[in-house]
């Protein structure tokens, strides 16, 4: 990138794109058997030159029905790489054949509700397991959970996306309803956090079968938060947001922006399924 | 479909697509007469082998009112199978002449609200009817009770859908809404189940009327369930759906999204219909 | 119309469809004065055999502001018609001359709320007149009732409808807000029909003035009816609107869809004043 | 107008219709120079036409952001003359030239909050001055109030507006909100007078300023009433809106939609304007 | 400027329009090299031209995500002058390439809810600093907080913006929800004073990280205000918009439109941004 540009890269984190288009079947029929073949080494390269650019991850899938036709998630540091990289993705085809549908910004972040080192000591090893500080088992387990939540930690600002066949994408905000009970940003630390437990609690249930990233887009996009749910089987994704739906968080705070269900398939047979 | 593509398939039922698609006249008056036949056999004969890919069923129908022309409901157990039918239907008319209106996706599931065995017996057998356990009145009963709970999840997982002339679709959801006498979510199992039950009661009075299929779409698509009733009458179907909504469950809790309302047809008079 | 075509007829009533349209002028100034002569005729002509189709009204209107440039209302017992004469009448002028901006399906039903000819002999005839039931005077009375009731059964179910020359349309529903007091799917029958009966004599203020037709839409379109009104003065249908707004039944229970103000014109005249 | 058609002309008032169109560039790029230039005579006479037609006004205005280019406020007594009047200058410019984006429908009205003389008299005269009803100072006064109110109903139904450089347009509607202290036609008139009072009060304050129409549509399009301001500064209607927005009327009851801001222009300015 | 006329400059402060388009790739590419290079050197010396304008500025900037590609923010005392540049940006690059997705008309103003002279002498000065009216110390202190409030006024009403790379804009309105607790415009200017100054305390933290206009559009366009964002870092804004959201002000009053984020680039840099 130019010299004369300023990076956009977030102290910690990544800035993560999601990008949704339908096909112009009509524009796409235009072209010649040569130059559709063209078009698609063009999307292919691109896609290539994209996943080869450091610390940058590119996702790309078919979409379940005519919302959309192709999906793309992006994760990369630099917001003006992401922003050229959405462009030319764009363009790829062609200057007609992708319509974008929908699209979200957001960032990887960290949880501000994340059980520190402090309250796991205290209210885990000491509280619950009758622990001493600083012995051999305290000292031991309290390594352990350092060591589980800095992987947790990664996960949440670098994660490295599986190529599971599902993944649904959702944003979702916390409500400012005008009623007390109702309010999310009226609520104290302690009291969001207990709430996010709950919520948590049912994520693990899943573990293995969904993999889930949440990122922050307060201020980037509509939404709040992105949800991303990589899975190897649709059942699951109705199963974890219907499950979550019932927990306390959900029920009284969450609002949901609209769903999409795509396919990760390699490159090849995405051609195939989307009829170029 | 290729080895390197993983099949979804849910763990029980199969996949369910409503697609919804307005004619665009102008492209369609472009294409010759043998064009338009052609094209309309093409149609047709995707129309033939959708229908004859296993455990897949495809209901064909012209939609009443400029909010589409055509419709179609594609039932099937790999999501990786339904998203290729969805996109080559389409096509099939040539690339301009389908423009999607509105779609949903959703699987057919079991009800969680659903008497058990044991409360069946508990309750009415034992409570209700007086019956003395294991007596042969008991047994008979429980087996009866048990062989029409069998078919009724036999339905709501792998329906078989007439051909029944009317056909009326909508999705809905619970509500949340902000007050604690209306969220859906915040109620137990024993309320909720206690709600759905009136329901069913009224669904029952239209039995032999109206076919109701519910279908789960929370973390598929915008809304939480879709609805699909399959009729004889149009007037059958207001009817059903304005008593419905007097009951507790619906006048409380219930969000519905738009009403589309089509009529099965055999794709000869069909074509006529929608005046290809 | 086809035998292999099962007839959608309601049981009562008729099938009412509402449909919206703007010209595309840009495709009207490609044709020849010849192809727009024979365009107006060919829609001239579908409008007579619409309207000396049994049972079947065709109402023809401009409509005002760019909402839409032309109407239809269309009354006819069978769906299957009423969809193949909406899908003719959207061609008519051209494969891309009409657009659809608006529609609505609904059915000419009958009120739940009609005062029974019991209550009206006993509230009525014996508590507010003071009559003797079985009376000379009770009788002719009673009759005349019926005979009244007979009338106004006949014109909610099958309507003829004046040329009268302002026609007023708007969807409407009942609320079912989170608030037991503007839930109306929660008042039981005589709430309501005591609500009804207030709205009632305000509309029977406009008699001669106004003349109004509600069709049920619950389960066929997005809201739950649909009111057209008919006048002679645009300022009728306003004061009739804003005066029903302060009925309680309106006030605490209506939700209304947008508006739609036509004008009846002959097909001639209709032909100049949307400038084709 | 044809004898064959029946004149829609309110009792008293005007038909008003607000129009913002936006201009398509490239259809208006086709054209020759000398196209160009015959297309704005026309629109240029046509406006021409409708000014000198009896009783009616048009403002012609350039609209600031992309929400649309180009503005007409059309009033004129017949709503069979006004749609006439608003389908040729739609067309005025060429078929394709001007995209209409937003359009609102209504009609002059009296206030039914207005002060009666007999209020006046007891109220202001007797009440808070000390006259005697039939002194010659209570006359003089009397008169000078009735004088002073037939010129306010003489501007509500038969404004003639100044050619002020600045226009805005907003539609609103009174809430019927679910509860019990935010649903205005739940309140009975002398509340509603009341609160209207204090509204009138704000709006005297920016007398010379801002020129306020007020113009019903309940019935007539989506919200329940049009305001249009006429001022010598966009910063005035900035903060009478603003200011009013603390009036109880508008903090507890008021709907507003989208608001239009244009400025009245002699044509050939117009045109420089918005790159004709 | 043509003297017939009248220029619309608000009494203090400017008009402020965010503009952002999307490109229309398949016009753009209809363009042969030269005139593509034309059309760029158009669009850069209109800009400049704008720029040279007096008391002008405009901030031109590539846009994340589709929902737009190019976006301006234009500060211009006259709205005639704001009209014309926009109407001219929207051309420059031809008449079909730029296609208008999002704008937002505003004036800066002065916050009415700024901490004045008497306010700070007394509650600051004597109040908490236990000075002496009139005495030297107090006499300096008021001296620069009059300082300090002229130059915040001044960036209020004639703001000077950096060339910082990140620039996000949302516009907002204040709430008027059906209940008393959640109705900003209920309260009196102590209240809403005391909860604008909690929100000033969240800002001030990020001072020399992101820089804020709040502009008014109360009567200008859909919501309250417009707020821009200009930062060296998208992460900065989404912990200011994020931590801001949990201020009373916010958590009870505050609604938000959507927000865009663009990245300020030379034009040459735009141009290769956003595939020119």
């Amino acid at each position: 990138m130019s010299d004369s540009i300023t990076p956009l890269v977030p102290a910690e984190g990544w800035h993560v794109m999601h990008l949704y288009y339908s096909i112009d079947q009509s524009q796409w029929s235009l072209l010649s058997e040569s130059e559709k073949r063209e078009a698609k080494t063009e999307l292919s390269q691109l896609v290539q030159e994209i996943r080869s650019h450091p610390k940058t991850q590119l996702l790309v899938f078919a979409v379940a029905t005519p919302k959309a036709d192709l999906g793309f998630m992006l994760l990369t540091p630099d917001l003006q790489d992401a922003t050229h990289f959405e462009k030319r993705l764009t363009l790829a085809l062609g200057p007609d054949v992708l319509t974008p549908t929908y699209s979200y910004l957001s960032q990887t972040e960290r949880s501000e509700y994340t059980t520190t080192s402090e309250q796991y000591a205290q209210d885990t090893l000491i509280g619950e397991k009758g622990l001493t500080e600083g012995s051999p088992e305290f000292n031991e387990a309290l390594a352990e959970f350092d060591e589980r939540m800095k992987h947790y930690l990664q996960h949440r600002l670098y994660p490295v996306l599986p190529d599971w066949p599902a993944i649904c994408f959702y944003p979702m905000s916390k409500r400012r309803s005008p009623h007390d009970d109702y309010n999310w940003y009226s609520l104290d630390h302690e009291a969001r956090a207990r709430l996010m437990k709950g919520h948590a609690t049912t994520g693990r249930k899943y573990a293995g079968k969904i993999l889930q990233l949440i990122t922050g887009s307060t201020g980037l996009d509509e939404h709040e938060w992105g949800v991303t749910l990589l899975a190897k089987d649709t059942m699951e994704i109705k199963n974890i947001v219907y499950e979550m739906r019932f927990d306390e968080v959900s029920a009284r705070f969450a609002e949901f922006g609209d769903f999409y269900i795509g396919m990760q398939l390699p490159l090849n047979e995405l051609f195939k399924r989307i009829c170029l």
